[in-house]
Parts: structure tokens; C-alpha cells; sequence
């Protein structure tokens, strides 16, 4: 990018304290001196029949033509005869990993210390594919998909970013003892996967035995890739290590380079509109969309700026145990820039 | 249970550490002053054709006849053309709930306190139907079942249970904001039996924030409910919190009143034999099954002699940090009874 073109990306302020935490963001990557042009949508109050939600089909094709964006928490509306709208972004925009790193935060004392795991997450088919019938009256299935093409694309997915991130180890986490087709098919591909890097050390771990290990001793895993419902689990099993779903980063990665950043915590209606919201998760989901386009030293600088804000205690929102308002905590970060 | 007629129970003292482990089982009984006799079974060495497993026919009906009994770790052997030893115990006594109770040892230090949940965990459906095929090549599904009479069976094993110990409350674990007609067909199970017990405070919990709150907070919860799988997963993530599944007893429940109790653990082939082994596992499903012959004066003496030793901390086996041997360990809460 040179300063004369800046970025264009898509923002989805989303709900509830969506809106500040994305005025957050603006402002911090305004501090840091980010050349970029937010393309902002929001979720409609009619469902869009072009994407049966209320997502609308130009909020969708605005992440395809910018290829990145940002999403804040959206609360899907209740009722009947639509999509959710977190299942209409990744199936619409193939949306086929979903990255969440996750790390302690230095200063900000948890149960456990350095932490430092990437879950790579399935995004797009397993048990999520939305195919559920009634058999007989009292009896219900559903059908859990695994193919061999969006586990190999996942699998090479996370062994890149392994070996790009300096990662040395891929776990694939699985149930083939139990689901010896669905899950053995994944296990499979990451096998195939494995072989092209032999650098990068592959293992494969029973899903029960990971949460086990997980909570005993977190420093065991590295790079940890698994099918979509294993893979919702242990990521928030693994922000609750380091504080939960308000500091962690997500960035869903789709087919043709495409990124969306989300903050993957609630939309917190009890609290928004009051100034209260801690705004680490979509600032560091905004890091991450940094990264994937390549401009590492931009996210290196705000991504210190965060962590020393927090590490230094000064300026906390209410859920670190601090009191500072949204405004305070993202000007001190600002001011750290 | 008149002193003239002996308890009778079967014992699978199972593979690799097992028979050490059930010996320690029949020490502690004896210095406790139990009677009972053991009815001894072993995994076969061929395919038994009436279950299609290395379990035989015989030993199955051992567990009918008695009722109760207690298993030690079993190896599933190697190859194509049977059943899993556990899968096959579970099916053929229609085994339909599983009760993990998970509590933290005092004096044995982990990353948490005052632990105390149980998982009560449905056994027969769910993703472990074996209901699989492969589509078209490169495209495999499985089935995930969920019934309403296995969903109100286990719902209402779980308040009667929750009554009956003194429990507040009940969490259904769920994922129906995915699978709305399975695990929504699970919950409205749960719902219906939650009516009959006003006294058992009832809530929902998705299974991803249930393994957040677990982690940050296992305080939050109580009794929890859940399908298949999910018991799999939560079981083995709060035996974590408490320092691992050699330390949780397991308890199964059948039709007719039928339990099994059994250490879930692995078979530890590497120091089989060796004297080395923990029995802690399988001593406290020990106890589960007395309670469940409502011996409750013999299960608590037998349970506070094991958690008295592991707190004096004299006597620990080397995977709690100490250097006794498994019947050093077993001597010392024989003399503590
Ligand atoms: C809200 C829900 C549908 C979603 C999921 O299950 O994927 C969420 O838990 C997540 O992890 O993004
Ligand atoms: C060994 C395996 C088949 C079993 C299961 O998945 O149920 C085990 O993990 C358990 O929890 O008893």
C-alpha cells in the first residue's frame, strides 16, 4: 500500500456496544497513523431476500470487493425464517477458517501464565451444516459433514500459518475413536497436510484428552486445528484460560485471501451506550486484519500499545477490575502510540 | 444387605495397571469390613459372536444378574470387526447414564478450590450412534441421534439425582442455537422434567460458554446435564481442574437399576505391573457403587480414609508427586479405616 491509496475495509459496528467499541478501533488506528477508509454497514431491519438474513447482500459484497473487514458482536434477531447472521457471513463469504489467538496478557492475572495457543477452526461444514430432520415423532438426527476438500484447505491453512508464524507444533484435535469416518476423514487430510511440512511437528489428540490437558497445563499445544463444533469449544475453553471472550482476537479467513476480523464476545446490551465496554477483543481482531495485509509493523505497535495499557493497570475497563470508561482506556492506548 | 448374604458384584479388573488397581479395590473393601463376593471377568481373547466384542457373553450377564459391579481400564484390542469393549457394555446393559463426580482433593493442590460438580452425562445416542457412510468419495456424514426417551430418561436421572444429594441446581448443556432440532429436542426434555422438581433451580448453558465459565469460574455450576459427546468433552475438562482423570470416579447407570462403576482412565501399559499405579480412580467409583447400594455409613468411611491419606500426603503415588507404591498407598488407607 502506498500513502497515496489507502486501505479499504468493511466495518460492521454490530450491536450493543458494537458502535464504541468500533469508534475504539477509528480512533486508535487514526493514533497510529493507518491510512484507511472504513466502509461501514450495518444490519438491516428487514431480511434481505438475496441473503434470506438481515444481513444485507451490498454489506456482503463490500467485503468481497475490499477483501478485509471488521465485525463487532451482532445479536441475531429472534423470530422465525432467517439466517443467523454469523452462519450467512462465513457460508456466504466461504469463510473457511476461523484463526483465534490466544495469549496471556501480561499484568492481567489469570490462573494461568503464558499462554500462547492459535486455534484454527473449521468454518464451514461438520456439524454446522444446518441438516436436521425428524426421523419418527421423538426422534431427531443430524448430519455432521466432513469433506475431503474443506479439510484439506483448513489443514494446509493452519500448517502455513505454523510455518509462517514460527509455530513448531499442529495438533489436530478429533473424536476418530467414536466418529471413525467424519472425523477419520480430517485426520486424514491433516496426515497429507503434515507430510509437506516436515518441520513442523504433528500430532493428533483425542478431543476429551485436549480440554483435560488444556486446563492442566495449556503450555503442552502450539497451533491446534480441528472441525467447526470442536473447534467453537475449545476456542472459548481456551479464552477462558486467559480471561475470556473480551481479549481474545478472531479472523475468519475465506476462499481468495478474504479476512474478516470479529470480536466473538456478546453484544452486551446491559452496558451499551454507557461508555463501560472494554474494547480489547475487536482492537486486537483489528491487529490481526493488520497482519493479514502484511502490515506487521503497524500491528506490532498498536498490539504493544494495548498490552501495555492493560499491563500497566492504570486504565482498565470495569470487567479487568478497573474503572475507566471506553473513551479513557482507548485514549491511554492512543497516547501510548 | 443382612450380614448372611454377601453383596455380590462383578469385577473387571481390566487391562495394563487394572488388576493392580483392582486388588487395592478388594483390600480396601475387606479392611472396611464389606462383604462381598467378586465375580471376576475377563476380556476374552476371541470375538465372543453374541456381542461381537472381546467381552463375552457370560461376563455381560454376570453385570445383569448382579446389578452392580466395577471396571478397571480396558484396552480395546487392535483391528477390524468388533466392537469397542466400552461401547459394547454400554449398549448391552443399555447403560444410559454416566455420572462423573468431580471434586477437588483437599490437600492435593490444583489451579483450583473447592471444586464440586457432577456431569451427568446421556450414554446410548447422540454423536455416538456409529451411524456413518461416505456420500460420494471424498464426502462422509455422520448421524448425531437424539430421542426423547433417552432424553427424558437421563434428564430425569439427573433432578432425581440432584434431589436426592442435596443439590441446587441443574444445567442443561447444549448446542441448539446450531442443532436446533437435536439439541432443542434434548432441551425441551430437560424442560418438561425441570417442572416436576421446583425446588432444582433450572438453567440453559451452550456448550462453548459452559467450558468458558468452567475454566474462569467452576463455582457457577452444579449438576450438568448433556448429550453424549458433550459429557464426553465436559467430563474430562473438569477432571483437568482437579488434576486428571486418575482422580475422578465414574459411575454407569442401566435400566433396572443396573450400575457400573468404572475408573476411566487409561490401561498406563508403561508402568503396568510395577506396583506404581494409582488406584484413587477406581477405589472412588468403588465408593459410588455403594452408594449406590445405598451402603452410604461404608462409602463415606471408605471415601474419607482415600481423601485423608492423599491429604496427610504421606503416602502419594508418584502421579500426585510422591514415591509410594500402590500398596503402600492402599496399606495406609486401609489403616485409616
Ligand atoms: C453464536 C454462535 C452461532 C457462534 C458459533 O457457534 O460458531 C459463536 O459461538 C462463535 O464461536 O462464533
Ligand atoms: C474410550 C472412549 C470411547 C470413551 C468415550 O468416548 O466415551 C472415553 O473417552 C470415556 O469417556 O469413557
Amino acid at each position: 500500500c502506498s500513502v497515496s491509496t489507502p486501505i479499504r475495509a468493511t466495518l460492521f459496528p454490530g450491536d450493543g456496544i458494537g458502535p464504541e467499541i468500533a469508534e475504539s478501533v477509528k480512533q486508535v488506528f487514526k493514533a497510529a497513523d493507518i491510512q484507511i477508509e472504513w466502509e461501514e454497514h450495518y444490519v438491516g431491519d428487514q431480511i434481505d431476500p438475496r441473503t434470506q438474513s438481515f444481513l444485507t447482500w451490498e454489506s456482503l459484497e463490500s467485503v468481497r470487493r475490499n477483501g478485509v473487514g471488521l465485525k463487532g458482536p451482532m445479536a441475531t434477531p429472534i423470530g422465525k425464517g432467517h439466517r443467523s447472521l454469523n452462519l450467512t457471513l462465513r457460508k456466504e463469504l466461504n469463510l473457511y477458517a476461523n484463526v483465534r489467538p490466544c495469549y496471556s496478557l501480561p499484568g492481567y492475572k489469570t490462573r494461568y501464565d503464558n499462554v500462547n495457543l492459535i486455534t484454527i477452526r473449521e468454518n464451514t461444514e461438520g456439524e454446522y451444516s444446518g441438516l436436521e430432520h425428524q426421523v419418527v415423532r421423538g426422534v431427531v438426527e443430524s448430519l455432521k459433514i466432513i469433506t475431503r476438500q474443506a479439510s484439506l484447505r483448513v489443514a494446509e491453512y493452519a500448517f502455513h500459518y505454523a510455518k509462517t508464524h514460527g509455530r513448531e507444533r499442529v495438533s489436530a484435535i478429533h473424536k476418530a475413536n467414536i466418529m471413525q469416518k467424519t472425523d477419520g476423514l480430517f485426520l486424514k487430510c491433516c496426515r497429507e497436510v503434515a507430510e509437506k511440512y516436515p518441520e513442523i511437528t504433528y500430532e493428533e489428540v483425542v478431543i476429551d484428552n485436549c480440554c483435560m490437558m488444556l486446563v492442566k497445563n495449556p503450555a503442552l499445544f502450539d497451533v491446534l486445528v480441528m472441525p467447526n463444533l470442536y473447534g467453537d469449544i475449545i476456542s472459548d475453553l481456551c479464552a477462558g484460560l486467559i480471561g475470556g471472550l473480551g481479549l481474545t482476537p478472531s479472523c475468519n479467513i475465506g476462499e481468495g485471501g478474504i479476512a474478516l476480523a470479529e470480536a466473538v464476545h456478546g453484544s452486551a446490551p446491559d452496558i451499551a451506550g454507557k461508555n463501560l465496554a472494554n474494547p480489547t477483543a475487536l482492537l486486537l481482531s483489528a491487529v490481526t486484519m493488520l497482519r493479514h495485509l502484511k502490515l506487521q509493523d503497524k500491528a506490532d505497535k498498536i498490539q504493544d500499545a494495548i498490552l501495555n495499557t492493560i499491563a500497566e493497570g492504570k486504565y482498565r475497563t470495569a470487567d479487568l477490575g478497573g474503572s475507566s470508561t471506553t473513551t479513557d482506556f482507548t485514549k491511554a492506548i492512543c497516547d501510548h502510540l
